[in-house]
């Protein structure tokens, strides 16, 4: 099964386990508009990857972690997108949550899939269960209030911010949640893992502040020009987008650079440097290869 | 130490770790202003009773699940003020969340309350990491998008609703958890301890309808008739006052007489009977004495 088919599997199981005949309809209905049809999969994929480089030994608890942090992205999305943060009309190419279901159920969607996130890990890791708390961590940290995706957007509301602490944990925190657990999935030690996803974190965060300048709506399935809309801090507003572009590179190679010893280590690193171009509008990626 | 001291100290426990130099302040003051001081704590009490009952052999365990459940609870209420939903002024006497530090900081909190509550899980149930798969789905029910205050919260947003669904997934679920998660930390079968949670979170919620109706806005720190000006579901207002105590005392029979059996279920069922009389407003209470 390959790694999409395996990701999509494991978030409609996920959703499945908790919905059910008592289940309010019209939440089930705006979860799933939520996690379906999805974005990249980034994350997940990431998870899945890591977790098969360190040889994959239980992959219902693969399959779980990399279904929670999809969940918990999707439920930043949902919360991002509410008309006291961005007030996003369009996400991945349709009306976000709240414009589709008001904003009530979007405040309750994403809560929903927060909890839905931890009970995916509990039900698929419980084979595994000197495995678990350490995921659970792992995973609560790249959400919570600390320097997690929480903590990012809360960034946000205070009155001084510095950009690279923002990103850290708006951005990085959950990428580096995915490498550490698809790491702890596969029973290795998930500290040396961190800061490969940390990096890919930071050069994504860089490749989405280059689209928002240089990509078409239709290209993204969002409007374009938030940043700037928004005046939020972006790489691409502060370096131009060929200062930017060089950052990618040198985050992408120092990256790969520190992948920990493990059996895929050299398929990992093809992958990842194939998928960042993938990141990008076609023709700068073009200009990159 | 009494069980008041022992929550409130593994409130702050459970806060304290997930602050430190990088939390963002602003979200850190709103997340303690939501959770101290607190209400009553009688959904934590819950979980500390039945587990001393049932012999608390991990107090660390009980410990944690008893923080969870508050957490969730000072989340749902941080949620459930938003101007989307009551549009709430006031709670436990002072400014809502939102009112007093915004709403994109109200999202931000109830969400990491949220995720927190898993972390303190994960943390205080690690030395006994075979309870901790348990206590995380009882928990993660109690909130989830079946049946736990989410549902409960999402019912709200449907067309049709049944007033024992609704109330069974908005209050009765977190204190099913609360009496389940006391006997799973304690290390012994939570599913028998489910009925006895339920028939009290049935109970409560039948209180709390009379105070919204009976109570003053002083006794109860936040406005009273508040059922009736969102025309919400209440017992009271289907039953009268003499009618809703009816069955109070019914279900407050019911439930004691519920009580698995267990080392200290005496002591638990007059915890119960004496706990029941302090959330009704004075008068009532002497009546029903």
């Amino acid at each position: 099964m390959d790694a999409r088919t395996r990701i999509e599997q494991a978030l409609g199981a996920a959703i499945a386990d908790a919905e059910g005949p008592l289940c309010p309809p019209r939440l089930a209905t705006a979860i799933r508009y939520a996690v379906f049809p999805g974005g990249a999969r980034i994350r997940p994929q990431l998870v899945l990857a890591v977790a098969h480089a360190c040889g994959d030994d239980v992959p219902a608890a693969t399959d779980a972690a990399a279904a929670s942090i999809e969940l918990l992205h999707c439920a930043s999305l949902v919360h991002d997108d509410l008309p006291c943060f961005d007030d996003a009309a369009i996400r991945r190419g349709k009306p976000s949550v709240h414009r589709a279901f008001g904003e009530r159920l979007a405040v309750l969607a994403g809560d929903a899939l927060i909890v839905l996130a931890f009970e995916t890990l509990a039900r698929g890791v419980a084979t595994v269960p000197g495995r678990l708390a350490q995921l659970l961590l792992i995973v609560g940290r790249s959400v919570g209030m600390t320097d997690g995706i929480i903590a990012g957007q809360a960034w946000e509301c205070e009155p001084r911010i510095v950009l690279a602490d923002y990103h850290r944990a708006k951005t990085a925190a959950l990428f580096a949640a995915a490498t550490a657990a698809g790491a702890a999935a596969a029973g290795v030690d998930a500290e040396p893992w961190r800061g490969f996803g940390e990096r890919l974190g930071e050069a994504y965060q860089i490749a989405d502040d280059i689209r928002d300048v240089a990509a078409t709506t239709e290209d993204l399935g969002k409007p374009i020009g938030q940043d700037q809309a928004h005046d939020r801090p972006s790489a691409a507003r502060e370096l131009g987008v060929h200062g930017a572009l060089v950052r990618l590179e040198a985050l992408v190679n120092d990256a790969v650079t520190s992948i920990p010893p493990c059996p895929g280590a050299d398929d990992l690193r093809k992958l990842i440097r194939a998928e960042v171009l993938r990141l990008l509008p076609e023709e700068l990626s073009q200009r990159v290869a």
